[in-house]
């Protein structure tokens, strides 16, 4: 029998990881955030730092100046080996137990091979905006422009290793705007689906 | 004070209307849909039929043919008349009740206006396929066909005249898929957010 998993697709500051956290909590299940992060470390052998932000995001200065920047293992680039070992995992976690998965396009590795509630999370810019600057303070660029490059990036990473478009309701059973609705009742819902 | 209305905009064959009119039921308001049609004909002298079909679809032939076919009705064209009395009365109704309204891009027209809640209601092409079938018969045209002809419609008229769009889950604050939810759970889920 497949087991139960919940994917979480978000937007950056959204507070989709949120969600995932309090939803796997609601429901005594694991949640699989930074944890996933951890494993990915320990199987690929590269750094936490490197895989939170390459692998979900394009590099900043597009494919082409990483086709010639990245080093290579086993012949594969390193964004394309760090993929393999984050499907291989994703794979894995869902063959054990029900939990929810947040991000790294867990919705499109998983698609018929567990019995999926695909969850996108999303929120307006200016709730976005009020958000990231609580969590992660002021930097040299508008919060709204670090969320559009986000945005852009995470759109065309999961356009490149899913041929699918970001953000399109019909990829998911559920989209809810965090914004307008609050965390705590994006939370209610997802639970009382499961 | 702003009315609290609920738009729900809707794949084709995804049952968006029933769950629609089971909320409304569910919260006790009126559920503008049909009730709708009958004003905007009576309104606009236009027939019912006509008005189904064009109210939230472009023309079979694409814009180019109705440019030059339509007859015009004050300067404007037939579809741009029926667009402009479409508003008129959705925005009456918003300005008179708390509601439920199926399509017709309410969404659009009440951003701003009306204390909104905005729901898409979609489903994938086989559950849709299935419904269109038992609810309306084989045709000589496949269900897929149909559905993929009424989407593309649907799509281009509402790009047209909102600029947005057409199933972006950020135009929402909740996007169902009623095929895996069923129509009960979307209408539980609506009902609670209201």
């Amino acid at each position: 029998m497949a087991h139960r998993i919940i994917t979480i697709s978000r937007e950056f500051g959204s507070g989709g990881r949120t969600v995932g956290r309090h939803t796997a909590e609601k429901l005594g299940i694991p949640c699989y955030d930074n944890e996933l992060l951890e494993k990915i470390a320990e199987e690929s052998g590269l750094a936490k730092e490197y895989i939170a932000e390459r692998g979900e995001y394009t590099p900043k200065g597009g494919w082409l100046a990483t086709a010639f920047a990245d080093r290579s293992v086993n012949g594969l680039s390193v964004q394309d080996y760090l993929w393999t070992v984050q499907r291989k995992l994703i794979l894995e976690i869902a063959e054990k137990e029900d939990c929810v998965i947040v991000g790294r396009c867990a919705d499109y590795i998983l698609e018929g091979k567990a019995d999926l509630l695909k969850v996108f999370v999303f929120a307006d810019m200016k709730k976005r905006a009020e958000r990231i600057v609580k969590l992660y303070g002021e930097r040299d660029d508008s919060p709204e422009k670090r969320l559009r490059d986000k945005d852009k990036r995470r759109a065309a990473y999961y356009q490149f290793y899913t041929d699918m478009e970001w953000g399109k309701a019909q990829h998911y059973h559920i989209a809810l705007d965090s914004g307008t609705l609050g965390i705590d009742r994006c939370v209610d819902i997802i639970a009382g689906l499961f």
